[in-house]
């Protein structure tokens, strides 16, 4: 793309990043103001992650302008933070998220530009310091960047990077993202540390004189000479931040939306013959105003919203499953005071704020630290209290061994809230919740369950509290109108009968068991139906009833087989079953962007490829 | 046990700790001498871990006078330095490491003064704030310490805790065990960081002058007020230590085998309102000269050794699975430049001793950093290295998802090393290799296997580097006689057939299926044996095959059943499979200690058992 004049870009012509080098600074800033709100018309319409990406335009800006990504490798972490990277490498987004459409994370197979892949956090030191490791041993020549926020910092994996990386000889430009929010705010001592060390007052999200003077080039220049004066103090004479400590070169912290600063930065980085860390300041949600004013992460990740009122899209007269379990843990902590409620910064996500607000002592977010959150959560069960671990099911993969090693193995008593079970949808292949019941099946002592409707969730919760160990309820990404609101008892380990008939026996589980019930009775079908509520252990009594039907159907659209599915099988061997066993589950693959329902047509899980079988 | 005259302890007559308080400083020393010489004793017979527990004799006699463990709460972590604290505690050490014996670890049903449990690395911090978070929540009074190795603190799990706990407000007292050596040595900045900040000419393991200086009283006064001054004007001026900086008191670093420094340090520990690290220095191995020079971690775990000649018991004329893949490595790595080894600090347990000597740059231990290991296999395998990680199967539960999300999802190419999978015998049940083959299974793209003989994994090898993507290969904490010194080639996906016979057929998996074809041979039975080398993907000729045999056994002694044998059994009713199987796995719960004969047989998995069930 040729240079134009002031003030004339169309983003849909960009091809690569190429076209940057010249323009000018202040086209550059029109270049960020024009792929703002591209990004926020794309994001309306699509649902994605907002904030992050709105606060990253200057800073992609400034490295696509400072490297040559056709040979320089860059890692974004999480990769929730790259559209206006995919922008500059000549991605359009009007397809972002959508089935067979533009990723919304960084994706090999749609561009020579992505070098890796993410969805998960904190991932982005280990990869690039390997990456560092490798051209280093090959003799090759080119910079390798991790581009990571401050709260995917403080993840243990994260960590275990950057104390290997620091003696590892093996140069990475780490630019460390401030931005004083992530999924949720930060946690612990590591997150204040950075607003120590930042010229906090000024990059706060307050409004008013600091942000004018901000603006002014002349408050600009006056903020950077006394920044980098006091942060050479620090740095020189006291060596105080964690990264001097470790052997890390440190640039900043400095404007992460002015671009000649970044500039700058970038250049000194490249000069560097250490590993550096480039502290940038930046303002998640900056140019939309609803994004902007968020503390509490309704921007973050978004449905489609209209973007004069900032109002977001939401299902009328619907409840999401993640309410439902707020709402119960809401009137649960209220009458037993020994439940504290652990959630690894997904709070905001699994629809929490309330909780937070009603027991702000008792419900104890723990940043991006799955591994943590579950360890912790077996010291306070060991303390004679009862944990509740609110986590995504994605999240938990990073848990195996603390839910093992630390509460499994000892039997002791917690209740695991398990959100995003199943497809996930647009998120993609990074986000599906279909593995974690089949690797708890392989642990010891946990107990699985899965409602499919609200009256069966709060029975379920209040049984986990009944010293059965591990106790994990899995709940969907779904919304459902709530018509049971009745008391209900489900014994522990026991199936409910929602149709008795002959011939076929399905099991089923989850809130689609009852789609599938409507189906079954609107097409007069003649089968028996089980509501598979507790997948571990089984309900024996029912299982043996199976030995009367000649075809039996496992229907779980919430996981792959190897947890349930292939138990049930396998029992039905030793109990000498004859008959025919069709399962029909999330097939063991990694799952591509799409709608939910898109998922499951594609996989033969809708209600009508069930009811076809019969 | 009342006072006694100097040098007058039978060990064997304590019952708790509280006659501690009547010692004098003379008396402590002699004690000290007594307990290492009986845990010198002990492990020589049972074997166990020898290095840490020597180190600890001191610092465990200053807790145990100056806190009271029926109230205060002591988490050690991974709880393989707790002999003294036994000893103490009144537990007799005879029976330790064997079946119904005492455990090598903490363990809360053998004393009320073990409070919670470990095996694995790096969970202390986290369980003591949330005891100290579940104390303040109930408005009790007590202490809570977490007692800790340097290398363990850079896990990030520890890390996660560390972050954390700082800005918690709920106190815990951390001590830093600062031994300048774990399983293997400290890797990464953190660990240089601590070799500065200590006090470090003198506490490293050089023989001489400063050593003898140590022994004097004079010098150890002298030590004592230089060290504090200097430490001082680091902390105080310069707040230097990443505690500082995260908001922790510090106090030392102190002489780790000087019980007076160390009430002291535990009193004013006491005193401070908010957090605290004791940072003492140890000698690993103190007192034990052989485990004292060790460089190289072979004192850490032992098996049976002559106390007199420090010679540790081998089997004659047999070599491990380890060393046997340590040979492999080194002679692939020589011809294949692409080859790059991770450990995560298991290469001495691994016995990859000689490959570090061989390959010092392409072989790279990353410390107690499961997680990252796998994320930077991710990093070299996109950068067209193939990673191999070597890796005990319990710890890889550390990585799970690391494994999916880095490595399986995208395809890359990548061998796992999976040592110690299936039982390990007397380590217990936070060691057993269990769970890996049915984690694995979970997880889509991985490919699974396990030789019964050296010249398989030779093959197993070889094809792990052709572009299948997760390549696992499984072996056990085993001897074997190398008898198959000749060239192989296994297809990808194939089973081989052992024996050929009728009416049953037996799929066998690892290197007791050798065992099991020598004794079915000899008791002339006429069975099929199939030898399931490749567990995922399975043989479909020969499962097809299968459909001929009126019995199916599944023997699969290194695993729980929901790996491989469920998906097999799953195969089975898809193919129409209408006959009678039997499993015989590893049962789904947690395998106490026990050697791994004794744990076969408890569970019906030897030989003679399959034998019998034809």
């Amino acid at each position: 793309m040729a240079k134009k004049k002031l003030r004339q870009f169309d983003i849909q012509e960009i091809q690569n990043p190429e076209f940057l080098k010249d323009l000018s600074y202040p086209e550059l800033d029109l270049l960020s103001e024009d792929i703002r709100k591209y990004i926020i018309e794309i994001t309306s319409k699509n649902g994605g992650h907002l904030s992050s990406n709105l606060g990253t335009v200057e800073a992609i800006i400034s490295l696509c302008k400072n490297f040559d990504f056709t040979k320089d490798k860059i890692v974004f972490d999480v990769g929730h933070q790259t559209y206006t990277y995919k922008i500059l490498t000549g991605r359009k987004l009007d397809t972002l998220r959508k089935k067979d459409g533009i990723s919304g994370f960084q994706k090999m197979d749609e561009s020579i530009y992505d070098h890796f892949e993410a969805g998960h956090s904190s991932t982005s030191i280990s990869v690039a310091s390997a990456m560092a490791y490798a051209r280093d041993l090959k003799g090759e020549k080119y910079n390798v960047i991790a581009f990571i926020g401050e709260s995917s910092l403080q993840n243990g994996l994260a960590l275990e990077g950057l104390n290997t990386l620091s003696e590892s000889g093996h140069k990475v430009i780490i630019v460390l993202n401030d931005n004083d929010m992530s999924i949720s705010k930060g946690v612990g001592g590591l997150s204040s540390l950075f607003r120590n060390f930042s010229t906090s007052l000024i990059y706060r999200k307050t409004k008013g004189a600091f942000r004018k003077i901000l603006r002014g080039r002349f408050g600009r220049w006056l903020l950077v000479k006394f920044t980098r004066i006091k942060n050479w103090i620090k740095r020189k004479v006291v060596n105080m931040t964690i990264f001097d400590n470790l052997g890390y070169a440190v640039i900043g912290p400095i404007d992460g939306h002015y671009i000649r600063q970044l500039d700058h930065a970038f250049e000194r980085a490249k000069r560097q013959s250490k590993s550096v860390v480039i502290h940038i300041k930046t303002i998640k949600g900056k140019g939309y105003k609803p994004a902007e004013d968020d503390t509490e992460g309704d921007w973050h990740g978004v449905s489609k919203f209209n973007i004069e009122t900032g109002e977001i899209a939401k299902k009328q007269g619907e409840i999401s499953w993640s309410e439902q379990y707020n709402t119960i843990l809401k009137e649960e902590m209220a009458i037993n005071d020994k439940i504290v409620t652990v959630v690894p910064a997904t709070g905001h996500g699994s629809a929490l704020d309330s909780l937070f607000k009603a027991y702000p002592t008792r419900v104890i977010d723990v940043g991006i630290s799955e591994e943590h959150a579950f360890t912790f959560a077996g010291g306070l069960a060991a303390s004679g209290l009862h944990p509740v671990v609110s986590i995504y099911s994605t999240f938990m993969q990073r848990s195996y061994d603390e839910l093992l090693h630390d509460l499994a193995r000892m039997n002791l008593n917690a209740t695991i809230l398990i959100d995003r079970a199943g497809l996930v949808g647009s998120d993609g292949e990074t986000h599906q919740g279909i593995y974690d019941e089949a690797f708890l099946y392989t642990i010891p002592n946990v107990t699985i369950t899965m409602a499919s409707r609200s009256s069966e969730s709060l029975s379920l919760f209040k049984e986990s509290l009944s010293n059965h160990g591990v106790f994990a309820i899995r709940y969907p990404r779904e919304y459902f109108h709530d018509i049971f609101k009745v008391d209900e008892i489900i014994p522990y380990g026991s199936w409910k009968v929602e149709l008795s008939g002959h011939g076929t026996a399905i099991i089923s589980t989850g809130p689609m068991t009852l789609k599938l019930k409507e189906a079954l009775i609107k097409e007069n079908k003649d089968v028996t139906l089980f509501n598979a509520i507790y997948l571990r252990p089984m309900d024996i009594e029912k299982v043996n009833q199976l030995l009367n039907y000649q075809r039996i159907i496992i229907y779980n659209p919430y996981s792959t087989k190897e947890g349930f599915a292939n138990a049930l099988e396998s029992k039905l061997y030793s109990i000498g079953y004859k008959g025919e066993v069709i399962v029909r589950c999330v097939p063991t693959q990694f799952v591509k962007q799409a709608t939910i329902d898109e998922q499951r047509k594609e996989f033969g899980l809708a209600i009508e490829d069930i009811i076809s079988l019969i």
